[in-house]
């Protein structure tokens, strides 16, 4: 058995639907899905420490193979005793296995396509130099050498930086792509995630899992042929990733279709998506787990995660608004975080008008803290058989601007 | 009594020496000296919370009253409920006067000139325009609206402020002053200072204390008449304001120099030191408190605070330093902080070179909790009358830097 220190048992199942919660077991301890994974892109969560971070009740964080095998060197984090000890995190950790990076920067902005943003910008320097059967070939984006990236490759990282969860090697095709290079790239990326489950099953020690992904860009037929790729192999669980779109609808409806197609007694990742309203779409889905540097890069800009049908019907405020000046209210009057409980709206409006690191740190916790009770909620949703009336009351707001 | 809920009561003197230990008692609590005061410059210690700072045992805060009374203005603050509330420190405060600020940036970069800085430059904007007897016009560097601050205004914002302890108005006349312009600065500040005593008297409700500042450049008979005039009136402490001489050697000289003429059965307050030799210089003279932003400062640039002895020779260790990136012991082994309880050198190396905030926020951490145990180390030393040898172990660099 390739992952006996591992196990996914589905706890409740909705009826009518396939929204579920589970207990996903890693060596490092529980995951309560649907959950969510909050990223530590560059070895470190930007601006929360661990131990913060765990105080909110977060159970899952992922740290980027891409930027830890660039800065610091995988052989640095061995020499530190693993992703775990370095960063002080002895929970549930997800690596992913550096694909996405490699096109989403080597394209240049192609993960705003992916994840339907129409307004992206190709400011950024392409550093992909050549995809072939091998693998990718890149250039660091810090110094400029080259690098090589290969499903062998991409897993013995993985394995040295000793996350629970790890992720096959694959390519990620933008938006743009044509429907036959994204199925001659799917196809690519099945061989390349059985080259990363025979290098996985070379060095398996028992203490991490490999997830297959699912490609196939937007197009039904590839989406199927890969979930059932990935379903026929001795995948721990799935992911799926590439294209889900040009909008958030036609995400939503590619994550629907997707779903229908994937191993169901697997936990399943939703790769890169972290909306309040994406995250209870993607749950009545069937979806597992998400991740997502939008609540914490949102928290950065001075953006407050709040309950959309509490608030102005967004979900999240501004708190460089002037409104908010002379506003001696909390962020979240139900919030339990320390920066509701403890701070108002002005004073947290003042640190970003001075600029003070302060006011993104605040607003961190309370955007963690949030997604974790937001997922919570669900959780308590389904078992309560509550979900369809919560998924409604959620997510009227995107249905109203579907409609528009 | 003006400061009847104050109080400062000495616990242990050393003997042959003007060292000594005391307790200085605020609405707030107590303050264990000699103590360090850690700088929250507009409202918020830079990238740590009131709660880590706590965490670190501190036991006071500063803000300054010139950077909040522009931003976001002190009656935004009272509608906050003052600033223990407003920041969530419900601990000792103290707040200056606005005058350093005024000076510093007005004239320019003054603000290294009394630190003993040798190579300071004169690239910051000049936004003094006035000094009248009636006070100091300036310009705000944020929006350049013009703002005057009097003894009056000074108090009475320094009120609404709500610190515990409270700074008299004065002039700070940087290094470069003639001994004639100190001399008549220092006339126009004790007047000043009078009226802030006056505008203090109307509207004490026993919630604050009010220092008063010694000026006098580096003249010993100024400091000597600066020293009587404070002494001769209602203060509650003292603080030891303007030039201090162009290097540390001389900055030791003139502390020692004024410390032996300030009424000593109150408490006395070094304005804007904090390197760890001059702590323990100042100490040795009578001082009690010290602030400084210089520990938060170096955290963030990548400066680790180190016991010198047991180090290299030197204050600080730059973790930006490429001999630490595979250095996977902690700053300190004898530290208990959070930072160095759980990360190594290597990891900390790696969030500064892949600019990680949690560089910075882990250092600032260790640096706090470092001034914390030093503090503590000196109290020791002063109650064990071990104070001599242990200021020669942890001056000893300086001593050598002297003789150079």
């Amino acid at each position: 058995m390739a992952h006996e220190n591992f196990s996914f048992r589905k706890t409740h199942e909705c009826s009518g639907g396939r929204a579920r919660c589970g207990i996903l077991t890693t060596p490092h301890g529980k995951i309560h899905t649907p959950n969510f994974v909050f990223c530590g892109t560059k070895g470190a969560m930007k601006s929360i420490s661990t131990a913060d971070l765990r105080a909110t009740d977060a159970e899952v964080m992922l740290s980027n193979t891409y930027h830890m095998m660039l800065q610091p060197g995988a052989d640095m984090v061995v020499k530190n005793g693993g992703l775990h000890k370095m960063l002080g995190w002895e929970m549930p950790m997800l690596t992913d296995s550096g694909g996405f990076q490699i096109f989403s920067l080597g394209h240049g902005g192609v993960a705003n396509e992916i994840k339907g943003r129409r307004n992206f910008s190709h400011h950024c320097k392409r550093t992909l130099l050549e995809i072939t059967e091998e693998g990718a070939s890149f250039r660091s984006y810090i110094d400029g050498t080259k690098h090589m990236l290969t499903p062998e490759i991409s897993v013995q990282v993985q394995r040295k930086l000793g996350a629970d969860l790890i992720l096959a090697f694959d390519e990620c095709t933008p938006f743009h792509s044509s429907r036959d290079y994204t199925a001659r790239a799917m196809e690519r990326s099945h061989r390349w995630e059985l080259r990363s489950l025979d290098e996985f099953a070379k060095c398996n020690d028992g203490s991490q899992a490999l997830y297959g992904i699912v490609q196939g860009g937007i197009y039904e037929d590839l989406r199927k042929e890969s979930a059932n790729f990935v379903s026929q192999n001795d995948f721990f669980g799935q992911a799926i990733g590439g294209s889900l779109g040009g909008t958030k609808e036609q995400m939503h409806e590619i994550v629907a279709m997707v779903s229908k197609f994937v191993d169901c007694s697997r936990p399943t990742h939703l790769l890169g998506i972290g909306g309040i309203g994406d995250i209870w779409n993607g749950v009545k889905n069937g979806i597992d787990t998400f991740d997502c540097v939008h609540p914490t890069r949102l928290a950065r800009h001075g953006g407050a995660l709040c309950v959309p049908f509490l608030n102005t019907g967004g979900e999240f405020i501004n708190i460089n608004n002037a409104s908010f000046r002379g506003d001696i209210s909390p962020i979240d009057d139900n919030c339990d975080c320390y920066c509701c409980r403890n701070f108002s709206k002005s004073y947290i409006h003042h640190l970003f008008k001075a600029r003070e690191m302060l006011g993104g740190q605040l607003l961190t916790v309370h955007n963690v803290r949030f997604m974790v009770r937001l997922m919570a909620t669900i959780r308590r949703s389904i078992e309560n058989e509550t979900f369809i009336d919560e998924y409604r009351k959620w997510t009227a707001l995107n249905f109203k601007n579907c409609q528009n």
